[in-house]
């Protein structure tokens, strides 16, 4: 199938357009380097080096003589964007091309508007391009399982059959998102369902849970094929950064009580599901929801886990409950149904000592790289601050 | 009280901005004339003619001894809007400064991007502004009724109370608004009632319905106090139309079945709706919805009811069932509730023949204005166009 992968220069972009490869299909890969930029922006890095994108397509050429096609510019541009679908004529997109960052959302103003505006107005390009030349293409668009919050009753995907006053109605589920990024993908998502209504197109929004993890088949290739690996506290998520933690000899920091409960995945999960999802599209005019996660966890559950791993390859790691930057539940329900990718026949991989371990062994290889100055959040959901 | 309006030269503004002045208030009207401008883009202009914003505000002074402040500038440049907020110092802030067209943002792309953009980023900037230098201020802002959609479920205000399977929580109403415009203000709801979580804002989200009407008791002080009267297939709301319609010897043009449902109020009502919000404000952190409209009409009925006052003025008027330009239900079950600003003390004007023949009054002194090649449905929301 011929495939584009937006943001394909990603941690999650350039391992898909990786797998998506090796299993056959056509891949191009839209990026304008934002994330690379935005590095640079937090005087931060990925901690295991990574190749340009140019290098990265020529090595897996010369691996796997497999082409991967690039095109370099931003959604936003709708004079760039539209002639790479016009052109490539997709039959699936991979949608990753957004602001991922809940922190990056909250520094301040200017960067709160610049995630909606970039993401929002973006999505909204995918989608017209789509529709003015590809309407029977596929959009897989990643959303996140932050859209959701942490209601008291269970969380469906994406839809909520409502008994009401004697009467019912299957409607959107309602959303509480954390942060200004999780709000401009709740946007994204209703965007995205209108756009499927008026215009006939089919998609699936992905919401993801919180991905973890740094190799996949294909990254093992070749060094120069790793993709990147965060772990400040702007873009490191939870458990990487906690892996982090652990071997740099710092205190796991978890943001209050640690009782916060999320959806998580394997790296090599999130590739299955996408892939999944692409070869069982949606019929035209369906927005289709699929949770996308594997198990569930509370913070503090992954400290202790990482605790316990770590301590048994000699590494002695205590924990610390900071001050929590987010306004968030730290204690609630959580239960979110996840079904629908396993229909398709997602086979899980969960969370288990040797994927641990594995992380600490590339972690450790790196070890010199981690600057402790990043990790700590800076950044407050409570106060503003000029800008 | 000190009250700054947002978008105050406009159909409602402006009127609001009047009523709050003749009531004690301290009025202050932002307005970048963006409105004005896209007259000169569709080739359009309000039926009534309408003074400019300096002249009108000189001759409310002149009128009532009582002085508007104005300030010209775009919400979305925070360098012209940081500075009004921090030294106008409101109480509360009016917020009708969006782009409130459900046709002119399904014109094409750089018209659905630019509504999204123009109101999401506007009212960021608003409730940063308020975080950064009056948190205690009240934001009253206009949402509307569409936001909703057509659930097969009652509408609540804002908020609904889920039952599912065996747990409860109350949850935001979930959304199915019908035009990237009705979009951008859910995006907006969603947006702020983060804000009020985060900082403790306190907002009132109004769900406005369809406003009809002409005449305020303000505007009937002078001629010059006119506000604008939109009668043209973007910006001209239902009601309005007919009238001219009828007065212009044209038929009723209602789109499709004319069974869709929505909720209505008559102009005066919503300036009452406003202040009375304004003098009953919500708790810090508080998000509080009201649905703003005081009685549910069928598109057909309306007609129906154009038609026979019409004839009672002598006018013989035809209705038109043309194809249907949106993609909505055409029947469809509709029950809102709209209890809290009767409980509040609003006095409902309803509709009846006496309204509809003033304006008819009024319509008749500019009907050598109407220009008929405006009236007809232009914008498709079936297909997109370049641009």
């Amino acid at each position: 199938m011929r495939i584009l992968v937006l943001g394909g220069d990603g941690y999650l972009g350039w391992p898909t357009a990786m797998y998506l490869s090796q299993r056959g299909h056509e891949v191009g890969v839209v990026d304008n380097f934002i994330r690379r930029t935005w590095d640079h922006e937090l005087g931060a890095e990925s901690l295991v080096p990574i190749a340009s994108l140019q290098e990265r397509v020529a090595v897996w050429e010369a691996v796997t003589g497999k082409r991967i096609e690039i095109h370099i510019g931003d959604l936003n541009d709708y004079t760039f964007f539209e002639p790479v679908v016009r052109d490539f004529k997709p039959e699936a997109i991979v949608h990753y091309g957004e602001q991922r960052s809940a922190p990056y959302s909250m520094i301040n103003r200017r960067h709160a508007v610049f995630t909606q505006v970039n993401n929002i107005a973006g999505t909204l390009n995918v989608a017209y391009a789509i529709a003015d030349h590809v309407p029977d293409c596929h959009l897989v668009k990643l959303g996140t399982m932050g859209e959701y919050g942490t209601p008291n009753i269970d969380i469906e995907e994406g839809y909520i059959t409502i008994e009401y006053k004697g009467r019912t109605d299957t409607l959107p589920y309602p959303k509480q998102p954390g942060s200004f990024y999780h709000l401009s993908k709740v946007h994204d998502s209703h965007n995205l369902m209108f756009c499927c209504k008026i215009w006939g197109l089919r998609a699936t929004d992905l919401n993801q849970g919180v991905v973890y993890g740094v190799d996949t088949d294909e990254i093992k290739f070749d060094e120069r094929l790793r993709t990147r690996f965060d772990y400040d506290g702007v873009f490191g998520t939870v458990l990487n950064r906690f892996l982090v933690q652990a071997v740099a000899g710092m205190p796991l920091t978890v943001y209050g009580k640690g009782g916060q409960t999320r959806g998580f995945l394997d790296i090599r999960d999130t590739l299955a599901c996408v892939e999944l999802a692409i070869l069982n599209p949606p019929a035209r005019g369906e927005f289709r929801v699929f949770n996308q996660f594997t198990e569930q966890f509370s913070v503090m559950d992954l400290a202790l886990a990482v605790q316990e791993t770590a301590r048994e390859c000699g590494l002695e790691v205590t924990i610390n409950n900071l001050p929590n930057p987010r306004v968030e539940s730290e204690q609630h329900y959580y239960n979110a149904i996840n079904t629908s990718l396993l229909k398709l026949g997602l086979q899980p991989r969960y969370l288990n000592d040797t994927l641990l371990e594995s992380v600490i062994h590339v972690v450790q290889q790196h070890k010199n790289r981690v600057n402790d100055t990043l990790i700590l959040p800076g950044v407050n959901w409570r106060q503003t601050v000029n800008g």
